[in-house]
């Protein structure tokens, strides 16, 4: 095999030399990349508020905690391929079947398997949405990518029936319910709608259910052993907060489980992320505090963003797109304050308008909101 | 896109209700599923001894558990995408620089990924190694795999001679040095021997050097910068007992590097396992007393195997391939006394003749000398 010259990228030797980066090309886009903006600014990643990245601002609960130190002694040993114990909790949880869970590192793993296990010809993304589902469909296959563009006028809500005509003719759809970067939900109802066209269009609707736990009466978990043609994906990353042990999971129809066997990689879910995740399911007096305290921190920043004039999109989860006049700008500005925002401009679909914000603890949001306050009416 | 039959591989809905295991197929072919084991005897992990997965028996140090401990709160926060700082440390240990260094989830996710870059169309693997080389080639891809089959009358040695022959007309091929399940160790000048002809031959060498921390002089990574046909695979599982964080990395040349950042799937390494492997590097006391406890116990292992008239394979490492009359047989009757080891009738290139054994602490080596004395004399 010849090396050719675009396996280098046009990079010269100088430029790798010095190269900061070794991560995947596209995590720059993200937020929550704590760790580079703090070496950037050097300063400590705990001097830094990060509102770009929306996870639970209770933390990992003390059981969680309490569980990764009893099981250090552990981590001699590989960790259960099969994830037994975790599903077997999981299953428990949502009175689903075992045998259609698989466990991944972060449903990320997951939304990178789908695309090899089907190898759908032309895939449907809404656009804004998280960005890695289009790059996990574009890496190895030679495929068509459909966005279905949400309005603004519409405050970037899915319309059932544009994204059902979008969806004709495409083999594989995502959805993300609500959606990254809106906060926008639809219904139990709409999503039912949307998966009964899909089995009829013949096309696999990977439904990305990342942050219903803030709103858990909306998801359709219980209803894919219905359907062969939807795949739910979960996510601890967010209400859980167990965002740097990577854990997340999938529900697959019965007709995928041989597919996503024969593809899936040994491994992927570390032995603390299983116990971590299995002590976070039981914990329901964290869950509970957390719908509390989210129903009273959304209402306080909805309230302040009115009352500061700012436009914000509705958002049944934690975390709000604020209009504003130049995202880069604000960003720029909120980060001499140590506070990390998200600048949507890099979403397809949208431009330098709008600002994604975390809801966090209310001393946070207090200073997020003061610093808005100043810079906005400076 | 239809469902097709063979989407769900003959599997009626029967099977796959009682179905136990979710995991990836290929994992029931491997050592150290102990989690899998203790479900069906009943009994504890604790009161098993594992000899099917060769960790060093020191366990994680001291000090790694204290940096996991004081590292609890920070699991709020998205791992570095990059993992800058043990990137750093790596370069800093090796000598070697920083931007040909990315760490995976576990050396696996990396020999899953380079197939992914390089798309080869014919790749030599020898027999026995490690299965998932195999695996991960065919996953994704038409291609074929040759075999280089290595000889029971050269100890399963690899020999160079026939490899550099094999790989001619292959573009990528797998190398485990030491190799895996046999310990054989190639030194360093005839791994360049073949390097060097693999550059001839066009052709990429992914050397997995997994176990070559007991060994380490005899490691290549400083080599890959001459060579951009050369991929050096290095894994924190074994020397380092990390078995359950998942963490390795890989040295690409700085000519892969665009392409590996094209392919890199983000967030695979989690926190915790990014603190614990900087911390294990620095830990070089835990390495040298590794080191002096390993000579004195494959000292021991060595003379006993002798005293009882077993044939063993000479291994550079911390396991033994071991020569009995029916591998499953000796495997069941160990099992039956709380042992587990390998039976290495599954791995291509082997038949029923072989088991491997991990070398433990002195104490649990005894317990395995003793049943297997036992056994064989019964």
């Amino acid at each position: 095999m010849k090396l050719i010259n675009n396996q280098t990228a046009g990079r010269g030797p100088q430029e790798t030399d010095n190269e900061e980066n070794c991560g995947p090309a596209a995590c720059d886009e993200h937020g929550g990349n704590i760790s580079k903006i703090s070496r950037e600014l050097g300063v400590a990643e705990e001097s830094l508020i990060d509102f770009s990245a929306s996870i639970n601002p209770l933390g990992i609960s003390g059981r969680v905690k309490d569980v990764i130190i009893h099981n250090l002694d552990n981590l001699v040993n590989y960790p259960d391929p099969d994830s037994k114990k975790l599903r077997q909790k999981i299953a428990e949880y949502h009175n689903i079947d075992i045998s259609t869970i698989f466990c991944g590192n972060g449903s990320t793993e997951l939304i990178y398997l789908i695309p090899r296990i089907l190898k759908p010809s032309t895939v449907l993304v809404p656009a804004p949405t998280f960005s890695e589902y289009e790059r996990a469909c574009k890496l190895n296959y030679e495929l068509r990518i459909t966005n279905c563009e949400l309005k603004e006028e519409n405050n970037y809500q899915i319309v059932s029936g544009e994204f059902i005509r979008a969806m004709q003719g495409c083999d594989m759809a995502f959805l993300c319910n609500p959606n990254n970067p809106t906060g926008g939900l639809l219904n139990k109802e709409v999503v039912l709608e949307i998966a009964e066209a899909a089995r009829n269009a013949e096309c696999f609707l990977v439904l990305d259910e990342a942050f219903i736990d803030f709103i858990s009466e909306e998801s359709v978990i219980d209803y894919v052993k219905e359907n062969p043609y939807v795949i739910v994906l979960r996510s601890m990353t967010k209400f859980h907060a167990l965002t740097g042990l990577r854990i997340g999971y999938g529900i697959f129809n019965e007709k995928l489980i041989a597919k996503v066997k024969e593809f899936k990689e040994p491994w992927t879910v570390n032995n603390l992320a299983e116990k971590a995740a299995i002590a976070a399911l039981d914990d329901r007096e964290y869950a509970d505090r957390t719908i509390i305290m989210m129903r009273k921190e959304k209402a306080y920043m909805e309230n302040m963003f009115s009352e500061l004039g700012l436009r914000f999109v509705p958002s049944a989860v934690n975390y709000y797109m604020v209009q504003v006049d130049n995202s880069g700008l604000i960003v720029r500005k909120l980060l001499r304050k140590g506070i990390i925002v998200r600048d949507c401009s890099n979403f397809k679909g949208l431009d330098s308008s709008y600002i994604r914000v975390a809801v966090k603890s209310h001393e946070h949001n207090e200073i997020l909101i003061k610093e808005i306050a100043e810079i906005c009416t400076a």
